[in-house]
């Protein structure tokens, strides 16, 4: 029997969240301030997300009777990012209703399975090919390189598992380095520059979006999103709708991210879906009256969604990764700048420490 | 040997707060926004701020050992209220650095001393008198009534330990129904408003001081505070000018609100001193750049003061007291509303359950 969730939670009830990082953590501060109780389920001890919650267990993944008491722990259950194990939350889906569900997560948690998907719904993506062997990787070389990039199916992020391919490269050294995995080969695809929408919807259908974010990448991480973006009013409502085309092919509760890369002509190619609360959505946390991480709290506890306007004429989020975040003297006294860090004990090379948004009032 | 505290914390510092109710939560929620993590002493089991804290001691404030360990622990002490125990604050200082300082509380907890000390910054405070006796009771309603206030030196709020005398009053039985405490009267003030001062000094000695605040009290509880005030500027920069003069007098850090009474003919008189974040302050979560709880967070933590800007054209802040929080359904519909619940399991009547902020945004 499935769990069935009371339309609205009230103030007190308890909400869980698989996974502790920084979106966890943002996750639980908004569901604070809404009068939740948070508990956060982690493998990782001393996470940033355990130590703004009322509780916290931190065993691993596969641990099904910790998993099993977490979720009868609480009311209701939702994920800060993908690469929970699908039997784990299928697991705990038995005991407590998930919003995001399942088909979210297990549609997004494979590149080339979300690729299919999505192509199947009648939107682009970049060429692409299933590899597991050798000789995959040459025919989708000749057939949609030479320049591409290889990428793990599974759990890559943050440009983690992916392999830059070109005319240059040696195929069968290059395979031999990191066969024992399922790759996808992406064909490159030659864009003008990239955008995310990100967007609510609740557990009635509504759909609330935030504006179009423009996006910078370093090596392979997310850097700078800036909002408003360059797309023209038709191409924002087309990037939208597409949006809402996945949303509602998920039927997805939650916050949901869909990154596209938008061609010089101006087309849009879906580059990822994050069925989650996204790095790219920051800048709501000081440039709406809603951010993100309560817009996605309010649809996992069955809430109206929060008016999701911009209140002001532009919002830059940049990131603070490994040492930049040894700059917070200087930003904490830079006027107009909003300072969010994660209390990460260790600042590692790549490690997103905090951000910070910097916004300009309408004049 | 007093202790030493570094200039200026690092996020991932630990900053202990004495009292765990809705104020030291919401202090709580904004020193993670910073990175920190916040420990809470609070002698009440399941305490609001406990539930989004790294650490919550529950003992009460005359465990001296547990004060010992809690202070231990931390990098800075700050408190939520003025009415922790003096010795137990004068404990806890010996071992780690507390901000605001044990004088900013002293001179507060008790309304005679309190008003004293105003009187002699040369500002002017409601006629008042020390009562011990019913002859001092009967002297002081001649000299200064017979309308007034007979309010608890110690330990009063939201209107408790409160008894409204006028001149059909029986002062025999009165002083028959309270004795036991010591007492102070305070003559009646015809004011024609009330405002308060929500500002901070830095521990450089630097003040940001928020928009004044013009306050309604229903049955001894604030109701509702709206900005901007019907103080014009040059009232505005006197009410401003007496808290600095006040706050300097303590040699605070942190956040200080200050009430006052404003007469017909516009004179302020001080109505109250709160050594700490104030409920009158609330509106700053939604309508500044940097709110009270992060500003009381950056004086404690020694970072230079955030931007007390105010963005919006009005706000209003209304309290939910007991019932009240049953509307969280049309309120967290409601758009420019925005909806703060501290997660009390029980609504009892006068008890602050949450308040919302109705923004107007500039047009």
């Amino acid at each position: 029997m499935i769990p069935v969730l009371e339309p609205k939670l009230k103030q007190g009830s308890k909400i869980g969240i698989l996974g502790g990082g920084q979106l966890g953590r943002m996750l639980a501060l908004a569901g604070a301030k809404l009068g939740f109780d948070v508990h956060i389920f982690e493998p990782e001890l001393g996470c940033p997300a355990g130590r703004v919650a009322a509780q916290c267990v931190t065993a691993p993944w596969d641990d099904l009777e910790a998993l099993s008491r977490f979720a009868a722990g609480v009311d209701v259950l939702t994920f800060e990012f993908e690469n929970v194990p699908a039997t784990s939350l299928a697991h705990v889906a038995q005991i407590k209703p998930i919003r995001p569900g399942i088909k979210s997560l297990e549609l997004t948690q494979d590149r080339l399975i979300e690729k299919a998907f999505i192509n199947e719904l009648g939107l682009t993506t970049a060429p692409y090919a299933k590899i597991d062997n050798l000789q995959e990787l040459q025919r989708a070389v000749i057939q949609f390189g030479p320049s591409g990039i290889l990428k793990t199916r599974r759990f890559g992020y943050d440009g983690k598992g992916q392999v830059r391919i070109d005319a240059t490269s040696d195929l069968t050294q290059i395979w031999d380095d990191i066969k024992g995995q399922a790759w996808i080969f992406e064909g490159f695809v030659d864009f003008a520059f990239e955008v995310s929408v990100i967007f609510a919807r609740g557990h009635d259908g509504a759909i609330a979006a935030f504006d179009v974010t423009q996006n910078i990448h370093q090596n392979g991480i997310l850097h700078t999103s800036v909002v408003p973006s360059s797309l023209n009013k038709a191409q924002g409502a087309a990037a939208l709708l597409q949006a809402s085309i996945i949303a509602r092919a998920l039927d997805h509760v939650g916050v949901l991210a869909i990154e596209f890369f938008v061609s010089k002509d101006g087309d849009l190619i879906v580059n990822e879906i994050a069925p989650r609360v996204h790095n790219s959505g920051h800048w709501t946390m000081d440039g709406c009256n809603v951010c993100q991480f309560q817009q996605h709290i309010r649809a996992v506890a069955g809430w109206p969604l929060g008016d999701p306007t911009r209140h002001s004429a532009q919002i830059e989020m940049t990131n603070l990764i490994g040492d930049d975040v040894d700059n917070w003297q200087s930003l904490a006294a830079e006027t107009g700048a909003f300072l969010h860090l994660y209390g990460k004990r260790q600042a590692r090379a790549g490690r997103k420490m905090g951000h910070v948004n910097r916004v300009k009032a309408h004049t």
